[in-house]
């Protein structure tokens, strides 16, 4: 089969891999029906993260289950799933808290950016449809098996409340779908700190009220007059970048929370300014599974269409361009098809 | 008056200073009817922090309000006060956030080690008694004034729950009034980490239902030991140092809270960890202010005593003793007698 693999910075290769096989029978094969590439994947395509040259790369996906263990009783061959890029039993104590991104026995989609993926604890993991979703779903779909579930983690993190002011720093794909998460739950302002003009328009069509271009000082004293001095209720950091989590934190009124999901990268935390300020951090990896189902809902209802972060679909043969496009932003996120 | 000043490490001294006079009209003088030691102010006597040579020093203290200035409205001459260590208006935005020490208008006791202080923003700062309280109460109410309301915060923070299992680091007074407010709360088991018989002691006094006299890598298994390897449903961190920070997270079980209230000293918060377990941080500076209804009804009803943490009072003359005994860890906390 064909797979996306990472050679060196700047170095994708779509090559040709061995299948997957069981080889434990809580798992299941699963053969992709779309992918993307998340900003994380840019970590390593920039040099900024230690390769595995040859590895296989990519972590999000939606499929059909191809083939599955003999002790999973829950999914068959021919469901569509969508694949939480961390894997769990759904079961453990972590799990039954709602923290399956820290499953005793998690594992993680590797090699998303393929024709076929290997599902650990594929009854824990998967969610599926009631038969095979409509084309235009398949989008949106996509968006749960990381990205949206990541905003949406960030606005629950940062508990925003009906009726409060959230803002986002960051307008990548997951920015853009905390912004949305931020107006689903319910916030009265949600303000997007976005300069790209193509990104300022996908925040306000996600339910975005303000948005903010400025950056660093510049921006943090807008939020603050904004919000009469006082800052935001609640911060959805979503970035990973000790500038951004600067931000994050002098914009966070006194008491309030800093919800984080990028992968931190050089990031030292204010702890002097948490403590005088009162200003906590709650985050982490989303424990997608935990918010799949509601998640489903609101797509499969086209309440939301967090599908619109895609702004470019590529044939998997192209992957190596759809980095090029996500790392110049050239595209907020792309989609691929094998 | 006499007060009680630092002018280096190690070198507390008992002053004559003018009397504090009202400079602004919402400002109290109250005369300190007792006063104590806190663990931040072993701070700059141990030379870890920057001391200003002959600044008065001490920051918690009860009294009778000696002269009020044009605009305050709610207390008199005569009245028993609590005085938060932290002044704050309690009507601005972060004061009814619940956030008093962050107030606009936010103002701090100095030279509490003395007879007499000021009071800013007498109206929004100060809470009364009825009449004079007992002398037996005293002690109590004047853990109100810091101690018990920064562990109490430490609880809230770290959000112990009814049923819960919390972890407090640290066997100084403030984590002890910690493992109060945990057992007040309704959390099911109450581990105390404290490795001195006395402390021991009144921990289970206050509440404990677990000691763990271990430390580091010894002291985090045993809490794991303690909670099936899951790890502790809210961690109070009493202590400010890296050391305990570390310890904190790693007892904290993924998706809970560390709450904080030591200042912090040389902590690096560990981010990565953090991220990936889903364990978050909150506290900070004490609201006392927000907590001082409630905890004083607990104090004057008898359901809760933590003036127990003063095993040592002295007049305000041996000051500089109950400094030396502090820092040798002879006394959990010094009462001082003007």
């Amino acid at each position: 089969m064909r797979v996306t693999t990472i050679h060196a910075a700047g170095d994708i290769r779509l090559e040709e891999r061995p299948q997957p096989t069981i080889d434990h029978p809580a798992q299941a094969i699963v053969k992709v029906t779309a992918s993307c590439i998340c900003g994380s994947d840019l970590w390593p395509y920039r040099g900024e993260n230690p390769i595995d040259a040859g590895s296989p790369i990519g972590h999000e996906a939606v499929g059909v289950v191809e083939e599955v263990g003999a002790d999973v009783r829950h999914f068959r061959p021919g469901d569509f799933v969508i694949v939480p890029f961390v894997h769990c039993d759904n079961t453990c104590p972590h799990c039954r808290a709602g923290i399956t991104s820290a499953c005793v026995h998690q594992g993680f989609t590797t090699g998303g950016q393929g024709e076929f993926i290997t599902v650990h604890q594929a009854d824990g993991s998967l969610v599926k449809t009631d038969g095979m979703p409509e084309a235009h779903q398949i989008p949106s779909l996509l968006t749960l098996s990381d990205v949206m579930a990541t905003g949406w983690h960030a606005a629950v993190a940062a508990g925003v409340r009906p009726g409060s002011t959230a803002v986002v720093v960051g307008d990548g794909a997951v920015g853009l779908c905390g912004v949305l998460a931020a107006a689903e739950l319910g916030a009265e302002r949600v303000v997007a700190m976005s300069r790209h003009e193509s990104r300022q328009k996908l925040a306000e069509k996600f339910g975005a009220t303000h948005i903010v271009a400025e950056r660093g000082e510049e921006g943090e004293q807008r939020i603050l007059d904004l919000t009469d001095g006082i800052g935001a209720d609640a911060v959805l950091e979503c970035v990973g970048t000790g500038a951004s989590m600067d931000t994050a934190f002098k914009i966070a009124r006194p008491g309030s929370t800093v919800g984080f999901v990028g992968v931190p990268h050089g990031v030292e935390l204010p702890i002097r300014r948490m403590f005088s300020k009162n200003v906590g951090l709650a985050g982490g990896m989303a424990p997608v599974r935990t918010y799949l189902p509601d998640l489903l809902d609101r797509v499969l209802t086209d309440r939301i269409d967090p599908g619109l972060v895609f702004d470019l679909t590529l044939p998997l043969d192209e992957v190596a361009e759809g980095y090029r496009a996500m790392d110049e932003r050239r595209a907020i996120k792309v989609l691929l098809r094998p």
